[in-house]
């Protein structure tokens, strides 16, 4: 019989549960290996670069606050999956479906923290904070980053055009940070440019 | 011509340097799909974890500053390998090859974050602060929380005895916390009890 309180066991049971995210793919490949990305080591690549990018954001933020949802801002899609943002997507059922999954998953911990992890996600997905703001700005930027260091292999896969790239990403990332934006723009313009993005 | 500051050139290098990470594998497996861990996803799964558990630390700890440990601790791995902790390896050769890495990889950010991320590192491998000790701790739990749930996949894989595992886990563990340690060894007598490991 395995041996330690009911608060410890709950945690471990989350713990092991979580495991599922790095079965889940997105639409990103790595830059050397050209796999595709799972979401727990996106999630990983993004803690690291919202931490390291802190200084540019457009309001002070509280960086730990900023990573933490970075760490938890995908566990959802353990039940949901993870949506291409350049996919038609009925976004109604895509909250529904992922709220469903935050109960779930975060509900397999004690309770105070199942309750602090699920108002952090809603507070990414609501992005009334800085934080949240922030965070969710470099979540665009990092598939920018592996489309243009592999040559724009999932843009050409789902043949996304510029415009497409400008929608998506242009507001979300500036109101995040006006400084990353404007990399991101240079690496757009650049990857029309090398022929890796269709304009 | 991408244009951005030189400082920002520095930490988008980093970043996609250490896109690399999610190439390097581990002896750990998933426990769904039984796959080889990487160490970019284990050093996901390890800040979650050091996270959730910090209220079982040994001593009082500064959790972001764990978690920020958790994040960057197999970096090094990158240019030096992982390393299997039953193996009979050269721990001075290995020590040189991991801070000749810290220096590259860590060298490729701008100095003031450089600095700060070999610092955190050594501390790390050091172990001579209460968040290290913890960071330490949970990053020796997680490997038997994956043998465990795999019915000791790589226990068997590798002929590990349980001699051999309370050798390699109990002081690391339990100096990072009693608490965790005591979990631990009742998952290891489990392991035992349903023939996962060898006593």
């Amino acid at each position: 019989m395995l041996e330690y309180s009911e608060h410890l066991g709950q945690q471990l049971k989350f713990i092991m549960e979580i495991d599922k995210l790095k079965a889940v793919l997105r639409q990103s490949h790595l830059v050397e290996d050209k796999r595709r990305e799972n979401s727990a080591e996106h999630c990983w690549h993004l803690a690291m670069a919202t931490w390291i990018f802190a200084d540019y954001a457009e309001e002070s933020v509280d960086v730990w606050r900023v990573v933490k949802m970075a760490l938890i801002h995908d566990i959802v899609e353990i039940d949901a999956g993870d949506v291409y943002i350049y996919s038609d997507f009925d976004e109604t059922e895509k909250v529904r479906r992922e709220q469903q999954a935050a109960t779930r998953i975060f509900g397999l911990l004690p309770e105070d923290q199942a309750l602090e992890f699920i108002a952090l996600w809603e507070e990414f997905e609501a992005r009334e904070t800085a934080e949240a703001r922030f965070a969710a700005a470099v979540d665009r930027l990092m598939p920018l980053l592996h489309n243009y260091y592999t040559q724009g292999l999932s843009w050409q896969k789902h043949k996304i055009t510029s415009a497409q790239v400008y929608a998506r990403n242009q507001a979300r990332i500036s109101e995040g940070s006006e400084t990353l934006w404007q990399a991101a723009e240079s690496l757009i313009q650049e990857a029309i440019a090398k022929g890796y993005l269709k304009s």
